[in-house]
C-alpha cells in the first residue's frame, strides 16, 4: 500500500528547488529556496485535505483528522538542507510520511490516533547552530528565544529570516504533542550497504558536540617577521584542526571529529593571519568519551593559543547527549521488518535527527535505509528505489500499528 | 633641506584614504580608496609643477625637468597598502621623494639628471599576485598582458580594476628609464629597532615565492562518515600548513613561511570539506634553501593529498629570485649616513620592494629607517619623526649626488 512512483515523483520535483547545477540541491534553512520548498510540500498536504499548522519557529505539520481527539502518531523529519546536499536527507522522512497517510486515505484505512506528516526547521544546523533547531524548540528542548536570535553563517538571525520568507506560523511551542514519533531517514553512512542489510532499526542518536573557536593573533608581514616574533592566528586553528583529527584517531571508532568551517582574516597572502575561527564538530555514542575528546580538544587549543601568544575564546554551537530510542518501538520495527522479510540490524545514528529531540516526550523511533557508498552531505547521495519502499512500507507499518488501525 | 613637517603632514593626509576606524588604512591596489589616493598624490605633484605620467598599468611618476635630456634619478615606491595597513609602507618612500624635490626646487638646487618621484601599481600583491607588479611591468621583467590578466581576490582582473578606477595611461612599457633608482622605507621588521641603529643600508632582498594549493577531496556527513572513509581536503590544507611552519622551524631563519589565506567550501560546521584552497609564502635570502624549502613543501602536499584520496593542484603566484643591490651605490649610502652622522648597518630587506624590480637594470638601493616594535602589515605600525627625517635627508643626500648637483 505505498505508491513507490509518486513517492520518488515527489521527492524529484522536491529535489528542483534549489537544484545544483551538477545535481543535488541547495536548500538552506529558511532561504529564499526553503521557502519554496515549503510552498511545494504544504501544497500536498493541503491538496489531501489535511489540517496544516505551522508554529512560531516555522515547523509545519499536517494531520488527517481521525475520530477522537487522541494525539497523532506523527512521521515527520526535516526539507532543508545542507549547501552540498542530495535528494533524499529529510526529504525522505517527510515525503513517505505524506505518502503513507495519502495511501491510507486511498485504502480508506481509518485510525483510532490521527496520523500526522511533520517537517522541522533548520535540522541541518548548515546555516543556523545548533542543529534539529525546530524539533528542539516544538519537544520543548530548546528555548525559542535563544533560537530566534541564532545568527547564522551569512549574520540574519532565524527571526529575521523566518519574516523574509514569511514562514512563521502563529502555533505556539508546544501545539504539536505526539502520541508517538517515527522517522524514515537515509542512513548517510556505509554501514547498511557494506553489509548488504536493507533495513536499519535505529537505537539511538551519539552524542554531538559542535565548538566555535576564535583566535587572535596579531597581523604583520610575512617576509620581514621572524618565526618567533609572530603570533599566528591560523597556525593555531591548523594545529587545532590537526588535534580534531588525531583525537579521533586516538580514540578510534566510533569517534568522529570534524573542521567543516575556517576562515583567516585578513587573509591576504603576505600577512600573517591576525584572526583565525574555525569550527570543530564532534561525535561519539558515548557520553563520557564524547565528553574526553571535548576536553582534550579545549585543553590542547588553550596550550596552542597560548605558545603561539594568541587569545582563543570558544563558544559551544551545538550540545546533544547521546539518546535511546523507545525500546519498545525499536522491537516493533524490528518486528514489523520480520513481518516484510526485510534484513536488518539494529545501529545507532552517526547524524543528528529530530526524533532525538522527541525521544524524552513520546515514544519515538526511527528507520535507516541504505545510503549508496555511504555518501550524504554530498550532491551523490542516492538511495536505491527498491530501498525507499522498503522504508516506506516498514514506516507505513509501524505507524499504522501504532495509530491502532 | 627637508620639512619634516610637510612631509609628516602629507603621509596623515593621505593615511585618511582608506582608514580604518581603528587607525591605519586600508588601500587596496586599483581599488576606489587606491584611486583617490592616487588623485590626492598626483595633485601634490602636478602643484610642484612636475611632468606627470601615467603608464599603461597604472604606474606614475612626476619628473622636474633638467636642463638637457639626461634620464631621470628615480626615487619611489607604492601608495597602495595591504588589508591591515599603516601609514608609512610606500607611502614614506613615494612621498619622501616629493619632498626631497620640493626642496631642492625650494632652494633653487639645479641638478644634471631630473629628479622624479614615482609610485608603482600593486606592489604589495595583496589583491593581485604577483607583488612589485607595476614596477616589474615598468622594468620589463613581468610580462604585461599576463599582469592584466591576473584576477585578484575579489575576481576582479588588473584589467577590468584599472578601467573601473580610470587608472590607465597611455605610457608604454618602458617609457620609465631612470639613471638610478632609489627607495626610501621602513624596516618593517624589528632588526634596526631592536640593535639601536638609525639606518638600515639594504644590499638587496630575499627571494619570494608564494603557492596557491588547491585542494580536491569529497564532501561527506560529519556524523556519519566513519574517519578512515573520507576525504577531507580540509585535514589535508591544514597539514600544508603545519609542514609551512616546520619547514620554517628546521631550516632556521632567514627561511620564514607564512599561511596568509585558506578557505573551505561548502564551509559548514556538520560537511567534511571537499575543497580547501591555502596560500604558503616562504622566503630565503639564499636562492639554493629556498628552492630547498619549496622542495620539501611540494613534496609533503603532495603526499598529504595522496595520503588522504584527494587530489592537489599548485599555482606559482610570484616568485623572485633574491637580488642584490648596486654596490656602488649601497657604499654610497653609507657613505653620505656616515657624513650625515647616522649609525647604520648592512642588511638584507625580508620584504619585496618596487627596487628589486629595477635593480637589473639601473643601479638601485634602497634606505630602511625603523618600525616600532618591526611591525608592519597592521594598522599599529609606526616610525618616529626623527626616523622619518633621517630617512628622507639621507634620500635627499645620495638622490642629489646621484642627480650630479
Ligand atoms: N541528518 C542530518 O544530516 N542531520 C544534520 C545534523 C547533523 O547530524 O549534523
Ligand atoms: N614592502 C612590502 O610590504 N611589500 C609587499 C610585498 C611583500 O614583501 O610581500
Amino acid at each position: 500500500m505505498i505508491d513507490l512512483d509518486r513517492l520518488i515523483a515527489r521527492i524529484e520535483q522536491l529535489g528542483q528547488v534549489g537544484a545544483l547545477p551538477g545535481g543535488g540541491c541547495k536548500r538552506l534553512a529558511l532561504t529564499p529556496e526553503d521557502a519554496a520548498g515549503r510552498a511545494l510540500v504544504t501544497g500536498w498536504f493541503r491538496d489531501l485535505g489535511l489540517d496544516v499548522t505551522t508554529d512560531v519557529i516555522g515547523n509545519t505539520w499536517a494531520i488527517r483528522p481521525g475520530p477522537g481527539d487522541l494525539p497523532p502518531v506523527v512521521m515527520g523529519s526535516h526539507i532543508d538542507t545542507v549547501a552540498t546536499g542530495g535528494l533524499y536527507d529529510g526529504t525522505l522522512g517527510v515525503l513517505a510520511g505524506l505518502e503513507v497517510i495519502e495511501s491510507a486515505i486511498e485504502a480508506g484505512v481509518e485510525t483510532d490516533h490521527p496520523l500526522a506528516v511533520a517537517f522541522f526547521t533548520n535540522e541541518e544546523g548548515a546555516r543556523f547552530a545548533p542543529d534539529m533547531m525546530g524539533s528542539g524548540v516544538a519537544a520543548g528542548a530548546l528555548p525559542l528565544d535563544a533560537m530566534l536570535a541564532s545568527r547564522g553563517i551569512d549574520d540574519a538571525t532565524v527571526d529575521e529570516a523566518l519574516t523574509a520568507i514569511g514562514a512563521r506560523g502563529d502555533a505556539p511551542v508546544g501545539a504539536l504533542s505526539p502520541a508517538a514519533y517515527l522517522e524514515l531517514h537515509i542512513e548517510q553512512g556505509p554501514v547498511l550497504e557494506s553489509e548488504g542489510v536493507q533495513i536499519g532499526v535505529v537505537t539511538g542518536v551519539q552524542g554531538i558536540s559542535w565548538t566555535e573557536f576564535t583566535v587572535k593573533g596579531r597581523s604583520a608581514h610575512a617576509g620581514t617577521t621572524p618565526m618567533l616574533m609572530r603570533r599566528d592566528a591560523g597556525h593555531v586553528a591548523a594545529a587545532i584542526a590537526m588535534e580534531a583529527r588525531a583525537i579521533a584517531t586516538d580514540f578510534g571508532p566510533p569517534q568522529v571529529a570534524t573542521v567543516g568551517r575556517m576562515s583567516l582574516s585578513p587573509d591576504l597572502v603576505n600577512v600573517v593571519p591576525e584572526r583565525a575561527t574555525l569550527t570543530v564538530d564532534l561525535r561519539n555514542t558515548d557520553e563520557t568519551r564524547l565528553a574526553g575528546a571535548e576536553a582534550r580538544l579545549f585543553a590542547f587549543a588553550e596550550a596552542a593559543a597560548r605558545d603561539e601568544g594568541c587569545t582563543l575564546t570558544r563558544r559551544s554551537l551545538a550540545r546533544f547527549e547521546p539518546v535511546a530510542f523507545d525500546a519498545k518501538l525499536v522491537d516493533d520495527i524490528a518486528t514489523a521488518a520480520d513481518r516484510l522479510g526485510y534484513s536488518h540490524r539494529r545501529m545507532p545514528s552517526g547524524a543528528g535527527h529530530d526524533a532525538q529531540m522527541f525521544a524524552p516526550f513520546c515514544p519515538s523511533a526511527m528507520i535507516f535505509v541504505p545510503s549508496r557508498d555511504g555518501i550524504s552531505h554530498n550532491i551523490e547521495e542516492y538511495t536505491a528505489p527498491e530501498d525507499l519502499e522498503r522504508g516506506a512500507r516498514l514506516l507505513a507499518d509501524v505507524a499504522l500499528a501504532r495509530a491502532g488501525c
